[in-house]
């Protein structure tokens, strides 16, 4: 079997979930790291030779390219099944099921209200060197609220301990990676929130130690934000 | 087996992307139309009996509920898989990763971008009897022409016949299903995009007589629309 390359920067939600996926399975890749602050996925020999949607993560596998998270979660989960403990992505087609019904709902949910409130107080500040729109800021925090409660009446109070059942699963792991980008901007989504608070511990400690090394970048710049306010 | 209901509203684009996917596989179904205009979907008896997301579309297959069409396409092809033409949702590992590579694409390009330009233009204005705020239009009619122009430049200009390969598959179906909405707002994704037009025009002809029989809804209100620009 050829070598998998998993292309990735730790600042990406995504990125971090995958990384952490493929450490805690012990799939074996080679570290394709891609600094999205160096725009080195702006280049056109990157669009032609590695990724023609210029974004992470994305993995080369021999021959195949393959781009988008859940994707290359699917691939993974037939070509590497024999490493992969089934809680994971469960072979159970009603677990599988309930599993990529929060994969389902996380893109325009979860990934897309945490990410709009990280970038309009945060990323855009920083990358346009001004203030934040702090009308923008309050709209995106407004939604990000909503999104976050739902996630503890919709997902957290159907009696699991997870998201989808009393096994973690890689759904667990893509809301949490998601949901600490805000933390860099200065937002604790477990405040005020017991049902989310006791899951991310909980998820938190079944991906020991990678779901430390994946999140040491966000711990770092989330520690000199939480300094600055 | 249980019977399977499929809870849709042919206004929703998901809803009628699933509802062509039964069709044209024949996978036995009960058909369980829910009106989002009545707002049916909003009743705390509709939360607890039937759907707590209180979207479409869903299903309840015996006392198994599910949402969100990427989990049901899923699910649907792992139950009823001696129904489904291969080539709708591949069993080879990279051909079903590619459709999937799309389908983890979709939501936060074509699903988002078509459906912000119609509820802004369309929806809005008619749920708060006002005129569109033209300014907002503006912006996300810029959003969904970059996307419609990805869609050319990234999917249908890699040599395929369809978004992920020469064979149609559920890909297509998603997208042209969002790329409609934008038509009940009078914006045909079509014009001056000769890509579009073709592959359009393909999968609507593959996909006949379900295509038409789930777009008559549409094809009524845009008609309505054409007639007032």
């Amino acid at each position: 079997m050829p070598v998998l390359k998993y292309y990735y920067d730790l600042l990406s939600q995504p990125s971090r979930a995958l990384y952490i996926f493929l450490k805690l399975t012990q799939i074996p890749f080679e570290a394709k790291p891609v600094s999205l602050r160096k725009g080195e996925h702006r280049s056109d020999e990157f669009k032609e030779q590695l990724n023609r949607f210029q974004k992470v993560p994305f993995i080369h596998h021999g021959d195949f390219k393959l781009a988008e998270s859940t994707a290359i979660l699917g691939y993974l989960s037939r070509e590497f099944r024999h490493l992969i403990d089934d809680h994971w992505y469960p072979e159970n087609s009603q677990a599988r099921a309930k599993v990529d019904e929060y994969l389902g709902w996380h893109p325009l949910n979860t990934r897309m209200k945490c990410a709009l409130y990280f970038w309009h107080k945060w990323l855009i500040p920083i990358m346009t060197e001004s203030e934040p729109n702090e009308r923008k800021v309050a709209a995106q925090e407004s939604e990000m609220v909503t999104c976050l409660d739902e996630i503890e009446t919709l997902w957290l109070s159907q009696g699991h301990k997870y998201l989808t059942g009393d096994q973690i699963s890689v759904a667990d792991i893509f809301a949490a990676c998601e949901m600490e980008q805000p933390r860099i901007a200065g937002y604790d989504v477990t405040e005020g929130r017991p049902l989310i608070k006791t899951w991310f511990e909980r998820v938190k400690q079944d991906c020991h130690p990678f779901y430390n090394e994946a999140h040491a970048i966000v711990d770092k710049i989330a520690s000199k934000t939480k300094a600055k306010l």
